[in-house]
């Protein structure tokens, strides 16, 4: 491959909430966190979603490790209530204590502090991280982030409430996540409208083998009898303008090739 | 347990696809399977989302049995393209041959006949299943559903396109599903105001000692400074009366201690 890094990083996503196992809430976090970590280079190879179930948290995290994952990030499970378990789960994976960090209590205090609310167990408890980690500032809630080297990998837990969630990895997890990972992403859309996609299953086998670095998806949008499909052109690499190059490349063939089919193109940015 | 049934059935999910993976799509299927299973009674223990790749297909599904799972449902990779795959990883993962179902084949044939077109080997791909397996027909599109039984697991694959994927369930999963769940499960929301999530966490650990068979989980939907949150109470079983009793009373219970400590609360069902 000409543009692929080797050194691109792996990250795996680990949602814990039994909220998105009865289907009551979609998982846009995991959405969010993939966009924004494919957009800064790295890639997302899983997620995993579990209930809030110590074993199933702790479980999930072990198999990460066992695939050799960079980033392990969580979201939910850090909030004060008896099943919000994410600490004791990381702590578990990997056989820590839980213990009081300073700074975490502190900023856990600040915020209460300034509601004029005291510091109860049920609060505290939000500053009990696995030995060896280190808190994440939540900008806008009370329950910190977390994050904990372990070896070549970094596990980071983020809130379930999406703002907070967002917030923290805008505030201190992409900078982090940025300066180790170097690659870039870029991506191009095709919409094809008349040809159906069976049709341009052969012509999709065509073009990979004349530009490999390409991937292409095709997503369909109408129904086979009024066919729209959508073909989605991606690469990820270190040197943008040969990417640039090769995904015009092949956004050219596929739209000659799929005219010739009788189809019709049309292009977004 | 009073109403858990031991016979619940448990389900796992394994979502395929790299446009889940790279935030391009929300994984809404997964929620409207978890949706529905729950409603039926069943129980979903995992979502894995993995890559349009082999080994990452096979792997997960191998994961999966090896947690003792009764209904393993995937989603996506059954259409014509290259890395529509998910066939060939149930193949794998089980080390059957794929070959050509004769009852699949003609549902592919009746549909490319309706639009006036004729069997490609793009289109015959579509009726490759694992050796043993039948198809589910798709009342709206063209790839059909798939249906495989492994000792006491079903293992089933669904479309990614989300109309067709519904249509199948709905057309007949439901139906398979519902002869194998007897177990019933049922909701009830409280929102809860001025009463911040760290405060209700005594609040429900102290229901919880009292009605053991709820499960009764906070979400927070203002923020601390202004805190409005969602309290969900599910409970399955298969006494339907006792569980409506039972959910009132931690209900009752609820209101009656936040309250107490300065909250109010609305019912919603």
């Amino acid at each position: 491959m000409l543009f692929r890094k080797l050194m691109q990083k792996v990250f795996e996503i680990i949602s814990i909430g039994n909220e998105l196992l009865i289907g009551k809430v979609v998982n846009s976090n995991a959405s969010y966190l993939c966009k924004r970590i494919t957009e800064l280079g790295g890639f997302v190879r899983r997620i995993t979603v579990v209930r809030d179930d110590l074993e199933e948290i702790s479980s999930s995290i072990r198999e990460a490790m066992s695939r050799n994952t960079d980033y392990i990030i969580t979201t939910g499970g850090l909030g004060p209530t008896f099943d919000d378990m994410s600490l004791e789960g990381v702590a578990r994976a990997f056989n820590l204590e839980l213990e009081i960090n300073e700074e975490a209590l502190q900023l856990v205090k600040e915020k209460y502090e300034k509601l004029n609310e005291p510091l109860t167990p049920y609060r505290i408890k939000m500053a009990k991280l696995p030995k060896g980690a280190k808190p994440l500032k939540n900008p806008i809630g009370t329950a910190p982030g977390v994050i904990l080297e372990k070896g070549k990998a970094k596990i980071v837990c983020l809130p379930g409430v999406p703002k907070e969630m967002e917030a923290i990895f805008e505030d201190s997890l992409k900078e982090i996540i940025s300066k180790d990972v170097t690659s870039k992403f870029l991506d191009i859309s095709l919409n094809v409208f008349g040809v159906k996609e069976s049709s341009i299953a052969p012509i999709i086998d065509e073009v990979r083998k004349e530009v490999p670095e390409i991937y292409i998806k095709s997503h369909p949008k109408g129904y086979e009898g009024n066919p729209r499909i959508e073909l989605h052109l991606t690469v990820t690499g270190d040197n943008i303008e040969a990417m640039k190059m090769e995904l015009q490349r092949a956004a050219k063939l596929l739209e000659e090739k799929i005219e010739s089919a009788g189809g019709k193109v049309e292009k977004t940015l």
